[in-house]
């Protein structure tokens, strides 16, 4: 359970940098549904997940939300470390989607590294550069994409990620995913349903034709 | 005319580093239209603003566009560097908007002195990280924001760039930041009119109540 098979590029750490990690960070269990940072100007620190899934999302001043990435094991969430980023205006909410266990690196311990280590800078700009690329995307999506397009590729991703073909998700959550309303979600796949694409059952749904969702996905 | 003084951190840099930059950055002259980057996988380098403005926007299959960045004197552009950032899926187009000169830097000497210095590989991040926090702030306006106050916002700032209440702008240019058609601009910008906040005359709007303006756009 060591911090250092977890840690991307533990091995270009100096023996020194390794150990402040070691002892600084702060392993915690976090169930499922637990809001693990709440935007705002708190600076949680980063989070460095060693198993389970974590979810980074907005939220409008209405209570909407819209997924904007995912944490899986030995991913980096910066986006809890606020002091780190300096200028994020926006509020980005942390919470967990399954049960998982975590590692709290402090903010300053992390800020001071960069500044000593090139390799762990360029690691984290990199993983920058990558949630940036991810935002434009998601954007071109929801500025230009029809919401059938964006909810077909949802569910296939969805099953992608779970590894099976029905989900256990509520139009709800769905809704909180896309940035948009429940209504809206219960449309679209009573739509789905009626043309065979999916079946829906209280609190899942289950892909019945992954080839049709992916030629409208696409 | 010398790039040093233009160069962020160049006091940072060794003078090996400094000799490299002087020596293999490229200076032009980029007319007010001129395309300087037109997305896809061909990486142009690193732009580096002497004086003018240039605005980077992502663009739809369906020719539509939208601003997602300007960049004025002294600032770098790392969006016409698709090598030095990967993963970037999106097309993004860079125009001159103003008559401008620039210094191009090639993206594998900026990628090499990444490597080698720490102080420019810091400074690369945070200035990703304020693109991703710009962007962020784009997204919310864009899914939350209704489109009165987004044009609002969008005319108050252009007045405070250009330095005066009567802008010289089409509604297809404005339509073309915004992300959205020319008769949404239109139907808004002659609603704004009615209202005795801007006054239209081909080719220019005047901004003729900014308090009312500013109220709207918050």
């Amino acid at each position: 359970m060591s911090i250092a098979n977890h840690f991307p590029i533990w091995d270009k750490l100096t023996e020194s940098q390794q150990a402040r990690i070691a002892e600084l960070a702060d392993f915690r269990k976090v169930p499922a549904g637990k809001v693990l940072h709440d935007g705002g100007p708190n600076c949680l620190g980063l989070v460095l997940v060693r198993s389970g899934q974590l979810r980074a999302y907005m939220l409008s001043e209405e209570g909407r939300e819209v997924t904007i990435s995912r944490f899986f094991e030995m991913d980096i969430c910066l986006f809890s470390a606020s002091c780190v980023m300096p200028d994020l205006q926006a509020d980005v909410m942390i919470t967990a989607e399954k049960d998982s266990e975590v590692w709290v690196i402090p903010a300053c311990l992390f800020q001071n590294l960069m500044g000593e280590s090139i390799a762990l800078c360029n690691y984290t700009r990199e993983l920058t550069m990558g949630h940036f690329s991810e935002l434009m995307w998601l954007m071109e999506q929801i500025m230009w994409k029809s919401f059938d397009k964006r909810l077909a590729a949802f569910l296939l991703e969805e099953a992608a990620v779970e590894g099976q073909d029905v989900l256990s998700l509520t139009h709800e959550k769905i809704a909180n995913h896309m940035g948009t309303a429940r209504e809206v979600v219960t449309r679209m796949l009573r739509y789905f349903q009626s043309e065979g694409m999916v079946k829906l059952t209280r609190g899942t749904v289950e892909l019945t034709d992954k080839k049709r969702l992916q030629i409208l996905g696409m």
